[in-house]
């Protein structure tokens, strides 16, 4: 939602159709993508507290989060290792003592992952229950975010995280706690959902409210290139909040200065969080790919604890504003991969106010054909 | 429907089962046909006055109608072109002023296709709003016709139609008006649907009303070869018209010769339209493909605005006549799909009564195959 | 649900994933094991007193059974040889006479399915009805079990069941009816539903019901290898047979040894049924592919007639008792097929008590493989 006006589009155009409706590169996206960057899980306090268990479904990687007793967050892959059942449920997964016990043959593993006992095995023919611990997924926490890595990552979680390390510590992200939150499913892909996010050139269109409370004009870039992007918008002087009456719904989140209690912050997290600091609370979204023209989006409230435990607290203004706000992108997202399926259709140019959404395409693409010279995928397009 | 009792179906076979099942021929027909025919949209009266606009959704052709302050109709690609965004939606379609804007960045385009505002493009380097209008599609009326080519046509949509110009005129094509529209989703092949109206050798078994209105041996067929195909029945002593009862439900059309009044005609226009006129109406039945085993098939009833302005115009025994028809139709239509299904099926042989349906497999088969020389489909079937 | 202990797994381990999730290996199935087996069709007294006919709806295979005057089971491919039209419908199954009519254009078929009318034909070039009588599929009917091969048969029906001879006039199987069936849609390949079926290993974990009726401990295989697999599980002390309360709902069946009223056997019967003799009844389950995770499974209950015509038969507690039994062994197979989509799945080590599910495995591998010399698939896994 940002801009910088001393940046430039350069003439760079939009991706090419195919990257928007071929299921060949939705394919290819989770090889060259979704298995190489960390991904945004849950937060550390949406892990249950009575049975420390999350289930993860993503296409093909079902992994589910567990919470040892020595506190630790770790991640594994949510199969037996035995006939492959999945082990936490949609039933079980808020019911599960401390060791996870598989419903199907009942081999039954602690929480690091070790088999147990697994029944009548000791006589298959050396069979060493060593061997036969669940999968585990690299997974880190950052101040209370919680991340996987289906590979090997090339870099901690926290280098990852950088360049947003000082919001971090500004809006005291460690502390806060979900108090709400919306469950969208959007017909588009989820590349146009991220380059809607980064630029405020729609708002005058598409969010007549929220261009009044923080106009398209104040909007910065701090960072704006690589996989995180985005920067600050100026909130208007007779308005304290993101909100339908742009009146605070929590109190300011501590210790933040007096330019942060005078802005809306928007950042976008390569490939699948948005985190949106705001004077009062934090807003995410989470997004899962579920098809070329489907993404599951999950937006979530943000509130310092001192603030949910007020007398009176109640978040429906601003949940109200960013469901709005949300459906109104959801739309045109939704217009966009309608109209980028006709067959002819070709990539049109930015102005310079999408300058960030050039860089959105340009790190999209970089990660699309690093393997290229290893490994030409055949139909791959080039941008031009 | 139609016969000739000197034709004959030369020992022709239907056609094989891969075209009526693969995937791939589905995909090809795209190219080989449906790209290069002349392809029915609407009637001209059915693009609204109040906003001039008519959407159009084939598969991944989305396209748009508008009729210009001129009065002239002209078909676009209904997509911006900034970032995609489908131009005229289900909603807007009927409220949209003389000016198309753009849902999502305001882009504004007039009737003709020029772009006419483009806010905060004038910084983008070496923007040219001339270059930038809308894509194009070629549209021509023909009769109150419209119908759009996707690719450079190799003639003129009147000389495509010039076998049926005489009926044109004879019955007043221009004038008419729809009255009644009926929308069906039909589970089976588009060409096992034309191939039903292409003969009444079936009429005996799946329509005994309309076959004692017109009994299948009095028809004959005055197009036999090429794009369009059929010609006239005629009606018993005791029948006006095909309705419930046999009676007219409106005036005859003006200026038929006394023949013509005592005849239904049905004429299939490859690859989406039948024509069938009646002394009293047009019955018309529009199709969409929408699968190797799904097709969208709209029948509208075409009257004289003198019959509908009659007080007490009702055209019900007709709608009722044709809606019983055309189920008729659909469900063997869904059985050939079913059958032909089997993993076994052998095409199976003609009758002469089938003579017209396999001048239409000719046609089609000529279509698919006439890039033969230049690129050879792979897996392409051969018919024997 | 049967081990032996003196049998082993000898260390093998599960399928490959491949073989769970693919669509190719599931096209392939089709070729190597669906056409080239003896498959399952219904009870012969199944087979509508009134019509005769019986419908058969597999992927893309279209069949119908047709008793003829002779009371011989006779299968064809359910499509008219004029145009493909299904002739045997939902509609007119049990309302057809001795002659089957076609729906579309009337071709005419006896029950043996020699073509006997096609109007309007007679003129057609060289039309012999001689050569268009409808295609027939090999069927065989073996003590009251019908089954039809899609190709050439390299054994009689007889000789591969031949296993299950004994079994046959012990439990009377001819003889026997369909009380009782319910219909179920399973979310699982059809291997995890056989390899559920072939172990009882899991029945402490799973079926804690069945497993006080029959302890887990009490199974034997004395079929153990090939496409027939399974033995006997003895009944506790207090038990008369598999039902909610463990008493009989019928009769003896008549000439049962008294070790035979103290059992009940479990037989797969590759690739699509299960036969289950018990004192009073004979469970069966009939499975039919839908797609690589989906699979319909048929269970019914065969009474004695004389059980049936006693006053105040009521088969509920046995139906009710293998309705919960089969709902607890669908779950899990649902929870391997979600476990095995994990894109880092690995099969894991077979227990001795699972040494017939290895037997399965080894039978299905072999099949598969069975013409690598001649025709390599491309993209086949090798088991490990």
């Amino acid at each position: 939602m940002n801009h910088s006006s001393s940046r430039s589009a350069n003439g760079n155009k939009a991706l090419l159709r195919d990257y928007v409706i071929s299921p060949a590169i939705f394919e290819l996206e989770s090889e060259q993508i979704f298995n190489r960057h960390w991904r945004y899980v849950c937060r550390s306090s949406e892990i249950s507290e009575s049975s420390g268990l999350y289930r993860v479904d993503w296409l093909n990687e079902r992994l589910f989060l567990a919470r040892g007793e020595d506190g630790q967050v770790r991640a594994f892959r949510n199969f037996c290792r035995h006939r492959g059942s999945e082990l936490v449920t949609a039933e079980n997964c808020n019911t599960m003592g401390s060791r996870i016990q598989c419903p199907y043959h009942a081999w039954t593993y602690d929480r690091s992952g070790k088999l147990l006992a697994a029944p009548n095995m000791s006589d298959a023919n050396g069979f060493d229950a060593e061997q036969w611990g669940l999968k585990s997924v690299k997974c880190e926490v950052w101040h209370g975010f919680v991340f996987v890595h289906l590979s090997d990552p090339s870099e901690r979680l926290a280098e990852f995280l950088a360049p947003l390390e000082s919001h971090a510590t500004g809006w005291n992200f460690e502390d806060l706690v979900v108090a709400r939150e919306i469950d969208y499913c959007v017909q588009a892909n989820w590349k146009l959902i991220f380059q809607n996010y980064n630029e405020c050139y729609h708002c005058p269109t598409v969010h007549p409210a929220l261009n009044r409370l923080t106009p398209f004009q104040g909007a910065t870039n701090d960072i704006a290139d690589g996989p995180i992007l985005g920067g600050p918008m100026l909130l208007s002087d007779d308005c304290q909040t993101m909100s339908t009456d742009g009146r605070r719904v929590g109190k300011y989140l501590p210790g933040l200065s007096e330019e942060q209690q005078r802005m809306v912050a928007y950042y976008t997290l390569f490939p699948g969080l948005f985190i949106s600091p705001h004077p009062d609370y934090i807003l995410l979204h989470r997004m899962e790919r579920k098809a070329t023209d489907e993404t599951r989006v999950v937006c979530q409230f943000l509130f310092h604890p001192d603030s949910i435990s007020e007398p009176g607290f109640d978040p429906t203004s601003a949940v109200e504003f960013w469901d709005l706000t949300n459906q109104q992108d959801w739309r045109v997202c939704e217009l966009a991969q309608r109209g980028i399926c006709d067959s002819s259709y070709e990539p049109g140019p930015y102005s310079d106010l999408e300058s960030v959404v050039a860089s959105f395409d340009r790190y999209y693409l970089a990660q699309m054909d690093r393997d290229y010279h290893e490994r030409p995928p055949i139909g791959f397009p080039r941008s031009s």
